[in-house]
């Protein structure tokens, strides 16, 4: 018991160290500098330019907050907008704050001023676009003969269908003026400079915020064929009919397309992401004694599956100190799913460790911990979960029968009976989920 | 394409290596000689004395023949029960066959039998007990005033009620003669040597064929509680409950406990398991240049998840190079579960074959293998499915929809779409499955 309590604590230090790593202002400072005349991001440097910033995500207001510490005065001025509760105090750009995930008004009309910025830039000027998870939403602006309602309406249509998230984006970014590469080539002829603080395991650019600033390679057939598939077409409002149509007949200009020159003025910087606090929390881990190794930073899988493998990497650890020695450490990220058909409280992290609770139960010196790395989740003030062997047994000690709490999907009221639950408050940042898997130096 | 074949072939190779590890007759020349006048298991030895044998368990047939090849005239006689189909012949041995997995009489005949057998066994004799998977529902001897029916009944209202099988297994091994350690107590005071294939993942002794040579911690109580709890107390026949009610008053003698003196007579080795096969594929992998890992022998979870989780492994891999460098071998053994929710044809190792080959879409020089080591799957003729980054494209150009085919269970479809079934034909052996994933040379 002495050891599990020392063997939490390490744990708990060695998360904190992992999600300080994805801090939206330590990402933005790893990558950006003053260069001469001009901006450095990372081994590129960018002439001296006006330098604009735009950005939209949970993150844009304190990745904002970082370019001007560190641009000061070379920024002329920039509009980022951010979820409600997010906003942070700004010198030279302004911030403001709209609904996430349901967009609103104040969402559109924040994308039309931003729009009209990056219209207004020329060719020696610099575009910061500043994009973190969240984005997608908080950044839209219907096409023309559109409103915020028609695209609410087919966005829940698609949604509910079961599409794929790349059929559900072919279609979202025909139906936008920035999405898909289009925010980019409103830029041009400036020269453009993404940050990107990614919340999508394995980093797909295309996918995070809608990819405003990369080449589309869908088209409006692509888009249209995915209504038709999933039988949308009869059911979308008849204003995206018209638009399809239209495009269809090449009446519409499409998103720009992959090997468009326009993207020569385009560079990408992913500034952290789940793979930024994977390799934080190995380097923790390794400072601290651990043998450690990262198995993946594309997790997924539904949460109570995803548990079990992760309970049978720790008893392969007990049992054959394998796949990394004692004392080791185990780290995976990317983001589980939950099929809820109980009525309790809990998030994807949190019941996964649950899972992984009964799979290590009365092992002696493991822990397992899941968390979200924004320090939320699921509808829970928990961030998620962090057991040891003897977790099982305080939750029955604690009345709770840990199964059937699975069951009911209460993975809130089981680790809370335990004292299991990890709690951060928000972090101000949103990269993946992060799963440590530790076992002690004890034989 | 050229270089997908290649691998394709490598990791066959390698899968085929790590079946003919875990051939039951390999497993017991691996462990068995004889040793002067006695016998050799591993590093101990046994003086010479009279050798019988007794066995039960897909194997038990295999097993014997090869205990006769190596120990020739030191055995004396023997009797092992082995599955309908498994029977082989052998000179000193014999071997009968009888139904599984649900018993028949012939299983009960042959349990009596083999009790007399060690009844008789005397201080200078030692028995060499063979134990595979299987060995619970073929050793089956219902305790005094308890019928076969009685047993049946019992075990099928355990099954349907959700109790995990440690308290399935309580109850079991409290109305039977042989079960939880009563086989070595009966065969007290001659020496008693286990072989066991073990085809549960984690090896535990007490759960592979209901431990009839360990010590079982469970009491009469433990498994009155167990019935109580699932609510079956008033829906097993009469007769259990009886049997029951005497064991609580201490009228009936309880199974042997954890320190009982009588297990100091009893030494136990495990010949084969999943942890061979890995071993065995870990080795053959690396004999062929493959950097390899075992991640773990006890992988457990819904198959279509841990496809999944595989697959998200496979993409750090061609991202990352990690956990293991090309070219690399992952290896993982245990034994995955699946929930039927439509009506297609497939088993656990086909079905997480697919969801795998979902995730690994167009990544080139990737392979995945899932197989059942026992040569088959489901109720198909295939033993499990090896997929690449083109499977899916593959079963579209087939006709088939790798995503509706998942959904409907129809693993075995989409895979013979795709060329993508592994079929081996019975292996005669039976330890945990088996899933290889390996990346190839080119960077």
């Amino acid at each position: 018991m002495i050891e599990a309590a020392r063997l939490r604590r390490t744990v708990t230090q060695i998360m904190e160290q992992a999600i300080a790593s994805v801090d939206p202002r330590s990402c933005v400072k790893r990558v950006l500098a003053k260069a001469g005349d001009g901006v450095q991001v990372g081994t590129h440097s960018f002439p001296a330019r006006r330098v604009v910033v735009v950005g939209f995500g949970k993150a844009a207001g304190t990745m904002a907050q970082a370019v001007e510490g560190i641009l000061e005065e070379r920024v002329e001025a920039g509009l980022v907008v951010t979820a409600d509760g997010y906003g942070v105090e700004c010198d030279r750009i302004e911030v403001v704050e709209a609904s996430h995930p349901v967009p609103d008004s104040r969402g559109v009309q924040a994308a039309r001023r931003i729009a009209s910025i990056v219209d207004a830039a020329g060719e020696d000027d610099l575009v910061l676009v500043l994009i973190s998870g969240g984005g997608s939403s908080l950044l839209m602006l219907p096409a023309d003969g559109l409103t915020l309602d028609h695209l609410r309406e087919t966005n829940e249509l698609l949604l509910r269908s079961g599409a794929p998230i790349q059929a559900v984006n072919a279609v979202r970014k025909h139906l936008d003026q920035l999405k898909g590469g289009q925010l980019a080539r409103r830029c041009a002829p400036a020269q453009v400079v993404s940050l990107i603080l990614s919340d999508v395991p394995g980093d797909p650019l295309h996918v995070i915020a809608s990819g405003p600033t990369v080449p589309d390679p869908t088209t409006f057939l692509d888009a249209h064929r995915v209504l038709q598939d999933y039988e949308l077409w009869d059911r979308v409002p008849e204003a995206v009919r018209t638009r399809f149509a239209r495009g269809l007949k090449g009446a519409i200009p499409e998103t720009p397309k992959p090997g468009d020159p326009l993207f020569r003025g385009v560079y990408k910087a992913i500034v952290g992401s789940g793979v930024t606090a994977a390799e934080a929390a190995l380097g923790a881990g390794e400072r601290l004694g651990f043998t450690g190794l990262i198995l993946t930073t594309e997790l997924c899988g539904e949460a109570r599956e995803v548990g079990q493998v992760v309970a049978s990497l720790v008893r392969e650890m007990v049992r054959w100190g394998r796949p990394v020695p004692r004392p080791g450490l185990l780290v995976l990220a990317g983001e589980t799913t939950v099929t809820v058909r109980g009525s309790g409280r809990g998030g994807r992290n949190q019941e996964a460790a649950l899972a992984a609770a009964l799979g290590i139960a009365e092992l002696e010196d493991v822990v397992v911990c899941f968390v979200g790395t924004d320090g939320q989740d699921g509808p829970t003030d928990a961030a998620g979960g962090l057991v040891d062997g003897g977790s099982v047994g305080r939750m029955a000690a604690g009345g709770v029968d840990p199964r059937a709490a699975l069951l009911n999907n209460d993975a809130y009221g089981a680790l809370s009976a335990s004292g299991d639950l990890v709690v951060t408050g928000p972090t101000g940042t949103n990269v993946a989920d992060l799963c440590l898997v530790a076992i002690g130096a004890r034989s």
